[in-house]
């Protein structure tokens, strides 16, 4: 196992404590307890409280979207495991206002679980929350099954849309409807071609030939749906395109937010070249873009591999997605068009 | 090999093709020469033009600097090779407003030949060029000769610097002044775990132990100051940390910006577990951090490793890091202090 770190067993502390080292006017924890990440200063009264929280290995998710005009807070789990119920709601408790709080994570087990239970424990102290459950992998149940789908990098644009609406005060019920148009219409899909390791298993979770791709494979390695010899990336690109215009599906007129991401160790050149194609193809099919992020959004350390995220938009969406948002992972001024 | 590409001979002008046709609004050609990007709008009058070039295989290094508040334009090489002296030139005479050209780029002996050439060639079509060579890798040369060092992931500091100023409408004496202050007071070092693949030569440039780091290696493979067995993120940090601070000299009472940069594949986390203990190791010495940068901001494709810079910073040099820049690869909003 080839990484920088002093002990397994400190991996996700020590970070912790390098993110609020390095960041302290933007960061802060709750209580002193690392594991519980809000943004620094003062609440914004009437404002709804925006929380997500996972487990540890994915940055810039998920504590990287807490900043202005996006998240307000966040529970961090070890590496690939869900914080506990306990540092969601000490998280929910930091950032309520009195408007509520809105839940937005990614669709695993253990997430469910422990935010199912904060948001029990947050209504017996008068807290009223809501929850959205981002499923956006398209590889990893068949359509018509689109709740058992895992959450992958597309909630990045859950949590834009719905961090921009909660920024213009809206009640809670008008952010989670955005929340919610936002989850229904975006399409992820992933791919592979090396694993990463977990510093308390010190080995990695699968293996993959030397000239060995999957598509669809998870971000924690959980299997895809194809695994084969390594395509040109104008291949890989075009089947993993394919996949997503015909899921929700995309067709002419449409007007789409593109997002590559890089899943760790796949250089940006790479990633503009499969974006080339992905330009090509879209301009095919007639469908427009309005904004394209490429980069790393949430990855799996140091897998080598990326997804791409497809979000439609309607006019809502276009513009909060458009509004400014400051972290200290994510910068974005007010985009015009 | 494993990349995502078609050909490893389109690699370069494939990876240009996707990144003008993902922000069109931001970047340009110029005469439809891919290899001479600049800043798509109009030309400030008056504006000094400041322009860089170098091999590709670095992203966001040398093209993602262009953009507003930062630089004008870009000339590209191939992977891990100069760009043409012509190519700097069609550069120099797109971003030309009358006020002259000042070339940024590093201490590479292919680079400063094409850069000087292109100087000769833009004097003869009367545009006044000035140039300043990045050389801040404290590991490629000792102390005392200090223009042998290769230029690495601190001529951002360069950039942003020059870039502010530049953007007052000051005159070229007055950029390039700021140019080479921040060039004199910027110093890194890095430190490899794994190679990188050049795609058209197909196997790694250099080889390393399963267990086994190099300190001081640049961004193209070369040499480092210490290969040995791995040690902790503390060890490796406070290496590096060390031989940077002795260097410039920095000492109790300076303030500087801090920019952990990953060289391709190794996870944020694991920089955020190096940054941990460059603020104890700054703190002990009584040295002040005003901005840190963590991210990806000068790469080697895939290589794993990082580098530390650091910047010595003066009213001037951090009122000018402190104002806002929009490229397609790196946004920052007015910092405040």
């Amino acid at each position: 196992m080839k990484k920088f770190l002093n002990k397994p067993e400190t991996f996700v502390d020590e970070m912790l404590e390098g993110i609020i080292a390095a960041h302290p006017d933007k960061l802060t924890t709750v209580e002193n307890d690392l594991r519980c990440i809000v943004k620094a200063g003062e609440k914004k009264k009437g404002k709804v409280g925006l929380a997500t929280g996972g487990g540890s290995g994915h940055l810039p998710l998920f504590l990287g979207y807490v900043g202005d005009g996006i998240l307000d807070g966040c529970s961090v789990g070890g590496v690939f495991q869900s914080p506990s119920s306990e540092q969601m709601l000490k998280v929910t408790k930091a950032i309520d206002s009195g408007a509520g709080v809105l839940y937005i994570y990614g669709n695993y087990g253990g997430d469910i679980m422990n935010f199912d239970l904060a948001a029990e424990m947050a209504d017996m102290e008068d807290i009223y929350v809501e929850s959205i459950v981002a499923a956006d992998d398209v590889a990893s149940a068949v359509k018509g099954e689109e709740s058992k789908r895992r959450g992958v990098a597309g909630i990045f644009y859950v949590y834009k849309t719905a961090g921009a609406k909660a920024d213009e005060l809206a009640p809670i019920d008008e952010v989670k409807r955005v929340a919610e148009k936002a989850a229904a219409n975006v399409r992820t899909m992933g791919v592979a071609l090396s694993p990463c390791i977990v510093p308390e298993v010190g080995k990695p979770s699968f293996t993959l030939g030397d000239d060995e791709m999957e598509i669809g494979m998870g971000i924690h390695g959980e299997p895809g749906i194809h695994r084969g010899k390594l395509e040109t990336a104008d291949e890989v690109g075009s089947r993993m395109i394919s996949a997503i215009l015909e899921d929700l599906p995309f067709g002419k007129g449409d007007e789409v937010s593109v997002l590559v991401n890089g899943l760790g160790a796949t250089p940006k050149e790479e990633m503009y070249i499969i974006y080339r194609k992905i330009d090509h193809m879209l301009k095919e099919k007639g469908i427009s873009v309005f904004k394209v992020y490429i980069g790393e959004f949430a990855t799996s350390m140091e897998m080598t591999g990326f997804s791409i995220s497809l979000l439609k938009l309607d006019d809502e969406l276009k513009q909060l997605l458009a509004k400014p948002a400051n972290t200290p992972f994510f910068e974005q001024t007010q985009l015009t068009f």
